[in-house]
């Protein structure tokens, strides 16, 4: 399983700004254009045009003298710095109302991540398919990582569920964890966590509020 | 409306860990702890631990000489800065998966945030109550801000719909848009606007992924 094909150290101020980048040119993309200019997507982003510039370098966009970026290509240099250009298979596992919200959102699936099962220990919603994907009881979480050889797993988990699940995932061959659960996980070396936490976002748009 | 109380310049980073500080010391003040050191803070978040205590110093947390941070009183003065002590009032708009999930999303008050209205479109949403919540029907956007002076608002509506929206809430006095759309907004100086991006976090683990 090949995640990405980038040698080079690029901030994360500058991973974390690529989906903007990627959605935009994939719209433009849809319209028929060929080139954007890093002024363009400076516009439609609010960032500097400069930033935006070292940006798509740094990821080995192809342009094209004086006229800017070629669409396709920055598109095709993006998805394979991400790995997105490979669909990655993951398990979701915690199916409250962030779990349900997350397979029913669409834009996973330009993200590169394709849910293929999810995971609750509530009777009521063991069994059925939430947005299509199938819900199977906790218990079968392990078996199932193990027959299916996935690397990604996506945690809703209320926080006092969420390091008892990750010893299991990290047990069953689990590498990397996109966690909802408002706690720090403990992992060996080898895997990586990325951690969401609403409250920042929040506390960012508090402290803005002059 | 006082949203906040310091008057320092504080980072970014340091306002996005300030809550992740405020849900330790709140459970610890629930097991009756009175203090607790940086390290404390640092073993539980995995950061080092001069970055808690300059954090924690910035938002002007009182300390007793070597026994570390007075729990409550850190609990306050995070409160304090990010203007938590005081419920806000918010209203979303588009009850969507996301929209949904965040009407449920018991952790909203802690963060400071009251969701008292939610809009929507879809004939089957609007009338009912979700989480509580009632919902209304966006044509009754304006007059309710207007009559309630509501400042904060919650954006949770497909892209399309976003910018158009946008208009709507600054034109009836919004000053503050937490935006879910995938969309950057234009709003007059004067209105802030905090964008979540849930790609940027999928990016993030994915480049880690090595």
């Amino acid at each position: 399983m090949r995640f990405f094909g980038h040698k080079k150290t690029v901030s994360v101020q500058t991973i974390r700004r690529l989906p903007q980048y990627l959605r935009l040119l994939q719209e433009w993309r849809g319209y028929g254009r060929e080139l954007a200019s890093s002024t363009d997507l400076a516009d439609a982003t609010h960032l500097p045009a400069i930033v935006v510039k070292k940006d798509l370098q740094a990821v080995g966009a192809p342009s094209k003298r004086r006229s800017g970026f070629k669409i396709t290509g920055t598109i095709e240099a993006i998805e394979n710095f991400l790995g997105w250009d490979n669909l990655k298979k993951a398990f979701l596992i915690g199916v409250g109302h962030l779990g349900g919200a997350l397979l029913g959102f669409e834009g996973l699936k330009t993200h590169g991540l394709e849910m293929v099962a999810a995971f609750d220990t509530h009777p009521e919603r063991v069994g059925t398919q939430i947005h299509g994907v199938p819900v199977y009881h906790t218990a079968q979480l392990k078996s199932m990582i193990e027959s299916k050889g996935l690397k990604i797993a996506v945690l809703t988990v209320p926080k006092e569920a969420a390091q008892g699940l990750t010893d299991t995932l990290v047990d069953s061959g689990i590498k990397a964890i996109w966690n909802f659960a408002p706690v720090k996980l403990r992992v060996p070396e080898g895997v990586v966590v990325q951690q969401e936490d609403i409250g920042a976002g929040l506390a960012e748009l508090c402290s803005k509020l002059h």
